[in-house]
């Protein structure tokens, strides 16, 4: 009596929205497979050797010492992990509001659910070109036309930005959200000078849309820097601020938070459909940062990941071709690189894998197939030999592609 | 220059459905609350006594010194926790496709899902009455008209729900989906006997709907049954299957799995805005179950709370008015009791809190306002002493509010 089920009988079920958002196709699906011993500079992973094995285990034994129904019963998201979140926004100046804090899973979260809150198809959403792949896809998702704003060496060009709004506006088009990673930006490293941030939100708010600070990489700074969060800016009315413990905790633990309108966080909490992050990782990382150790280890951490980048931006210097063009990093976990036009970035990447290295080619930073030319090489995940050696190998790949053409 | 935030410049740039949702208010918020030391029966959080600390302590710790970068680091969900519950669902008699199951924080995440997928406003779902207090609060957000299908001794009625469905059909609606916990069912403890299963999803495969098979409860049974999951029945094509690690492990963890069919698993992907459930608790999870472990706990717990259940049965026999009936579950975490209309749920519940103990109107598990003389009361939570000093204290208020009436 079993039968063999009936798509189309299920199409019509579902929801307009889940229709649409059902036949998108991952950007990354052309990627080249690497094999196993290649040296992959192509991922933001964070550094394993670093990870806090010790703190997390004693931690975890101390918590269900203390109390084992708070730790694993049903409870909302451990209050102790938002007086975290608010005492470091507070360290940077920001007035917090503590109805406006959200405890998420991972900065991931948010960005899906933006443009479900945001978005209905034909919608118009605003952001940097290169910017984070996993933001894109998302977004794309949802059906928005995506503006995409030039990122130079200060980020985001801000006057490409005012351009942009002024013409939307004559065309009737409001925009729903302007995603700006303006601290050491994915993929670029670019860090936003203040006058920049400053004219972004007075921008955001002249024009009634709201700006999304992307904060992933704000501890991991190599040298000091006076750059404040957009939180703290006049129009921050209009700033829906993400941060997360992926990079300077864990990915693996997906704890991250945003903080932003009271608007906006009733449409985030009601859209989340999870009733809180659990008691458990939520109480575990709240614990693990007690008396001062999350800043100290957030402290050794810039000084791991800036030798890392120094070491590959020299190798840089020695292997790659000078008509390479390559950003050097104030923080993050990347170098970025700007390509001759007889070295395109995805036939490179295929060379670069048969040579031992891989790279993530820039095209995945854009909404609309920009970025040919560009490549985007991560120095957080491998060992600082490997970088240099993942470094090498590409700038064989180089030197092999343009033999072959000359 | 700090402006005050103009709300109605906020409103106009959300979706539809984000208007609508936020909307929504709680159907918890009208309880009373209770005093510090009231013995609450309210909710079905799990027995702090028996969550298996030393198991997650020396977990972590084990799981840490094997591989923390596989732990800590970007990834999927484990691997590991995939094949765990597809080896507890095999044993079920499920022929298990692995591209059909997807883990979840927690089934509440399936829950909020749900709507957004199948769901425009107007569209029609159908539930049971009573039901799950959470699901109801998730598919109201929607926009839904909810039908109610009455829960008998035997779970759902099935007549009901195909004269429902013939009623519907007759009107040319075709509801999205049939929402059921048929296994020591929220609230009512009852268990759907294994012809009602099969009568209930030819109903669904003869109408094209979804059935929505909500299992939290099933590994927590008193005594052997027979009832089969309905992903063994001929129909199963049209069954959502949803099972939880919170009530065998603990709530904290937030585990969760859906097994389905694929055209409602891709956009069930397609929706859950994280990229994954994190390493470190997934691997967690299947970590504690090596060995037999879970199995073993399992056997454990189904004796500790059938001990819990017998002396709140035995309890309400001797505090409670005889002309309050009340059902004795086989299985789970819940008593149910049907109230005379001398003694209404609301109104009791606040004599109980003064009486010193409180339980869950009936009212919180039914969509439209029904369940005014129905009472949920949890024995899950309590220690037995307390769980027959609440059914006492309960049963004292029953008898003031008589005494006051007379």
């Amino acid at each position: 009596m079993t039968r063999v089920p009936d798509t189309s009988m299920y199409e019509q079920l579902f929801s307009h929205a889940a229709r649409r958002v059902a036949n998108q196709t991952s950007i990354l699906v052309d990627l080249p497979n690497e094999k196993p011993d290649t040296i992959s500079l192509a991922f933001g992973d964070a550094d394993p050797s670093i990870f806090p094995s010790h703190q997390i285990t004693s931690s975890v034994s101390g918590l269900l010492s203390e109390n084992v129904d708070a730790v694993m019963n049903y409870a909302p998201a451990d209050a102790r992990l938002h007086a975290l979140v608010t005492k470091r926004l507070e360290a940077r100046g920001v007035a917090v509001d503590p109805a406006q804090l959200m405890i998420t899973y991972g900065s991931s979260q948010v960005l899906g659910l933006l443009p479900q809150i945001f978005v209905e198809p034909g919608d118009t959403i605003i952001v940097e070109g290169p910017t984070f792949l996993g933001a894109v896809e998302y977004f794309a998702a949802s059906g928005a036309r995506i503006e995409t704003i030039p990122v130079g060496p200060d980020g985001m060009d801000i006057d490409s930005l005012a351009s942009c709004l002024a013409d939307l506006k004559s065309r009737n088009i409001r925009p729903k959200f302007i995603y700006t990673i303006p601290t050491f930006q994915n993929p670029t490293g670019t860090l936003m000078p203040a006058s920049a941030r400053a004219r972004l939100v007075a921008l955001a708010a002249e024009y009634g849309v709201l700006v999304v600070e992307d904060d992933a990489y704000g501890d991991l700074h190599f040298k000091p820097h006076t750059a404040p969060s957009m939180l703290t800016l006049p129009g921050n009315e209009w700033v829906l601020h993400i941060g997360t413990f992926s990079k300077i905790l864990a990915p693996g633990v997906r704890m991250a938070w945003a903080y932003g309108p009271p608007a906006v966080m009733k449409r985030l909490r009601a859209f989340k459909s999870e009733s809180d992050c659990g008691t458990f990782v939520t109480r575990l990382v709240s614990h693990m940062a007690q008396d001062g150790w999350l800043e100290r280890h957030i402290q050794m951490l810039r000084l791991h990941y800036a030798t890392k980048s120094a070491a590959m931006v020299q190798a840089i210097a020695e292997h790659f071709p000078a008509d390479v063009r390559t950003n050097v990093p104030e923080g993050g976990f990347f170098v970025y690189g700007y390509l001759p036009h007889d070295l395109p970035a995805v036939a490179l990447n295929d060379v670069a894998i048969r040579h031992g290295a891989s790279f993530l080619p820039g095209t995945t930073g854009y909404a609309n197939g920009q970025g040919t030319h560009e490549m985007r090489i991560a120095f957080s995940f491998q060992t600082v030999p490997n970088c240099v050696k993942g470094i090498a190998s590409i700038g064989s790949a180089m030197r092999e592609m343009r033999h072959k053409s000359a």
